[in-house]
């Protein structure tokens, strides 16, 4: 069970076979150092689960040799776990300005910022962490100040990409830094651990610079208001709609905590290049010629509660959408999204509005983080490493992602396509998958009790397709009679008064089933009962709701 | 309330604002037709709902004047609600000999085929009902036998293309009877009800031949078995695979009850050519060599209990998936489904198979059965109606499909844009949106209750977000003080070892709200528990289980 001596492992505890929730570890000898600590939202969230965490059991158990954390960037799969990390160890944390930046916010919310040990890192930084010296390069993505890591080892050199993709003309100078990648290689690279979320797309990435020029066009196009809606962490893509506002002399309102939140964060920290003539409050846009405002806001996903959404049923107190006004959605919808973005698309249709939405390809509004294929073999080809784990998506991305890997030279059998769990060791120039530590899902679910149970979330699922009865029995102590006739309650199940026949025979079948007891044996008693009107609500009606009974001796 | 005597009306109830569950009607004086009478699946799936159809309330109340039900073709959402529709009012149907097949398939598991009335028409017959004469005209679509209606009235000719594309190329001879279509428009059309699905794309829709063209250049290049898996119902589709397997010599296995159920109706009435010999069972695929078998399944929506799921998990008895299969997806994800479908591709993968999935634009295995712009735009051209009224739509499309008719002159305020229930009456050639008829969804869940009405949905799905408590009280009948302690059950809300100190909380909140009463008054008793235990809760974990006091009184 214990790692070997002085060996290398990589291992992840999340963000294999999924987009979310990425934690990986890397470790020397007895020293690990853990790499981004994620969070997803969660596809039960009908079931009431807020937010997915990874488990860190492992980590737990072997607290003592986990020196660091480094966080590749500020995006919630990198980031929405750190307060619940850092609440069970607290170990130092090193990230980028504005990465940082959008850490500690979660740390207040969480009250645990004031006992946390955050260190300020740039891709000149060095850190040595026992046997490993840590250094850094920059790489483009969708948000500002990403990087990438290498980790200098006894055994060779293992670089981590981050997230990334290869934008050669970035907005606000955040490009990949090609040739440091390219001196990383030619000094010989042990391991590449590369992302993969867009694998599966040819070509490659369209660059940043192509949503100014569209979002441009339609600001000279628009003669009312204008609505642009898009992630908040995108400040890149913020700079642009600035940009477009001073060259069309329009004023800019915020909408949407996290954009208000990320834009001071960005200005605060010089990410954001924004006069402070500009900014207007969402109470005196109104005061402010139609043709002569635009508002940003939150809700590009369809978020129901988020600034669109509500801004297209005109809830919003301060601003509404008129007939003629323009929203744009400078957003694609993330899978799964497709329904709620589509609902806000309609309510806008409408109240009048001109839409811009629907494929990035046609509207030009939108463009990936994530490096198409060919920034996938470009990274590859700069880094020439010898052995290859690809991360970050799902079973088929990273399937395609060794292909990929296969046409630039790298062997199949030199690449680990793991689990969440799945340890790489790698002694003497050999890499071996061989361990499995503990890994999976943490729910956490509200404020006040913390992490839900899967029997829990198993009973909500029962309950919700089927609903519930709650079978109230009375008996006697001494021989089991049947005190007053039982009670038969139902929740989500039916109507009483469409199934009063079914609830008057269900009665008799509990009738039937207590008189079959000659003195109380209340778990007997409760068995008996869950299987007879359990048999005949699954007969006649094929449906198997939760069954309660509930025994009361007299 | 009633309609106005000897207009001409036309009113939907479902169909609007949804893709799903169309129903049309259209009345003269005291005769009404039912144009289709489809389903739709519910997006409430996880709260136990199957299906979901139209309110019918509307025709019940007005039976004497429904006269008949037409179908414009086989789809679930033309038919769907057919058996329910009937059991309340048997009228007679109308329908083309395929899309009769499918209809008698289903009325026959709801066990009322004899008593129903079903005619076959064809694209010549004419109906008279009332005043109206009723003709057709054929559409291509992506199922056989598709129709278009024309109502002749004394107001005027109503037409209803039905679902339609023009494909100038189609398989099996299934096109759109351009020439007829002309000649009504030159005879004069008064409005035009047409459908909308596809409004938003730009373009004409690529004919099916081109699908045909991709699966035979995927049969000439796998070396092993070979697994499709399309839409049931899109016989043409089905054609052009069994012409691959002939042009490649193999044979073809079928998997799915409803492919083979389809493939069955086609054959027996002749809408698929299919030799004897190709057909094998599915029992004998291991005793064909691999590169002389294709399989045709079901589940190309990542149906998690049809064919292609079960394939991808190996856990079909009969047929396995081995390394270096081929795989072709020949459909594309319906909204929704996308998250099923890659679920399904990525286990293919981790079986070793060469999947040809993703967009129909890359792999050509697909193309739409709807109409894009060009298509409604040709539709409007050729019907020159004076009034229209686009269905068959989310709002966006039906908004976008309204410019596109009045591109081509149709003038905006003789477009209609509908809601399910609103009726709009033309009478001495002017046509007014004036009443709204009820209308909405209707639950359908299992088989024995039949209706799921929306409180029982509700319940269901505050119990699936934070579950339930039971709180049981047994009270004296005199002085209501408490007879045992209160008792606490809970599922689907904690886990109670987690949540120790907060059930014994919650008991004192029990025993206190009791000792509140003087006498028992099991009504108020109830409300006071509700009312202090949600309110502890709400502030200690910030959920809101369902709450159901039970209160027994000695």
């Amino acid at each position: 069970m214990s790692s070997a001596q002085n060996s290398l492992s990589f291992l992840a505890l999340g963000g294999i076979n999924e987009i979310g929730k990425n934690m990986y570890v890397i470790q020397y000898g007895e020293d690990m150092v853990v790499v981004d600590c994620g969070a997803k939202f969660s596809e039960h969230n009908i079931l009431g689960v807020d937010l997915i965490i990874p488990d860190m059991s492992y980590l737990l158990e072997h607290q003592e040799k986990v020196k660091a954390l480094i966080v590749t960037h500020g995006h919630e799969d990198h980031i929405g776990g750190i307060p619940y990390f850092l609440k069970k160890l607290n170990i130092p944390v090193y990230a980028t300005s504005f990465t940082l930046g959008l850490i500690e916010t979660k740390l207040k919310e969480h009250k645990i910022l004031r006992e946390s040990e955050l260190h300020i890192i740039t891709a000149d930084s060095e850190i040595t962490l026992g046997e490993m010296s840590v250094s850094f390069f920059r790489v483009s993505h969708s948000i500002p100040d990403c990087l990438g890591i290498v980790f200098d080892t006894p055994e060779g050199k293992v670089v981590h990409t981050g997230d990334f993709k290869f934008d050669l003309t970035p907005v606000n100078d955040q490009s990949s830094d090609i040739h440091k990648m390219a001196k990383m290689g030619d000094e010989g690279v042990l391991a590449l651990i590369s992302e993969s979320t867009n694998a599966e797309r040819p070509g490659m990435t369209p660059s940043e610079m192509l949503v100014g020029a569209h979002l441009e066009e339609a600001f000279l196009r628009a003669k009312q208001k204008i609505f642009i809606s898009t992630f908040a962490s995108n400040v890149n893509r913020v700079q642009q709609v600035v940009d477009a506002c001073i060259r069309t002399n329009r004023k800019l309102a915020l909408l949407g905590r996290s954009m208000v939140n990320v834009v001071q964060v960005a200005r605060e920290r010089g990410y954001l290049q924004m006069p402070d003539w500009m900014l207007v409050n969402a109470r005196d846009v109104h005061e402010i010629p139609s043709e002569r405002i635009a508002i940003l806001c939150t809700g590009s996903q369809g978020e129901p509660l988020a600034a669109l959404s509500r801004l297209s049923t005109n809830s919003n107190r301060d601003v509404k959408v008129h007939p003629g006004d323009t929203v744009i959605l400078a957003a694609s919808p993330i899978p799964g999204n497709e329904k709620d973005v589509s609902r806000v698309v309609d309510n806008l249709f409408r109240l009048g509005a001109h839409v811009i939405y629907g494929s990035a390809s046609i509207t030009g509004m939108h463009v990936s983080g994530h490096g198409y294929q060919e920034d996938l073999k470009l990274m590859l080809t700069l880094m020439k490493p010898k052995f290859f784990i690809p991360i970050h998506g799902e079973y088929r991305m990273l399937h395609i992602h060794r292909q990929l890997a296969e046409t630039i030279g790298v062997e199949k059998d030199n690449t680990f396509i793991l689990r969440n769990g799945d340890v790489v060791d790698i002694q003497d120039g050999t890499a071996r998958q061989t361990r499995q530590v503990s890994a999976g899902d943490t729910y956490v679910d509200g404020y006040g009790i913390g992490e839900v149970g899967q029997v829990v979330l198993r009973d909500r699922k029962q309950l919700s397709e089927d609903g519930m009865l709650v079978i109230v029995v009375t008996v006697s102590k001494t021989d089991a009679s049947l005190i007053s006739a039982p009670e038969i309650i139902s929740r989500g199940f039916v109507y009483a008064k469409d199934a009063e026949e079914l609830m008057t025979t269900l009665a008799d079948v509990v009738k039937e089933t207590i008189e079959n007891f000659k003195e109380p044996n209340i778990f007997a008693m409760k068995q008996a009962l869950k299987k007879a009107v359990g048999q005949y609500i699954s007969t006649h009606t094929k449906r198997k709701p939760l069954l309660l009974p509930i025994i009361i001796e007299f």
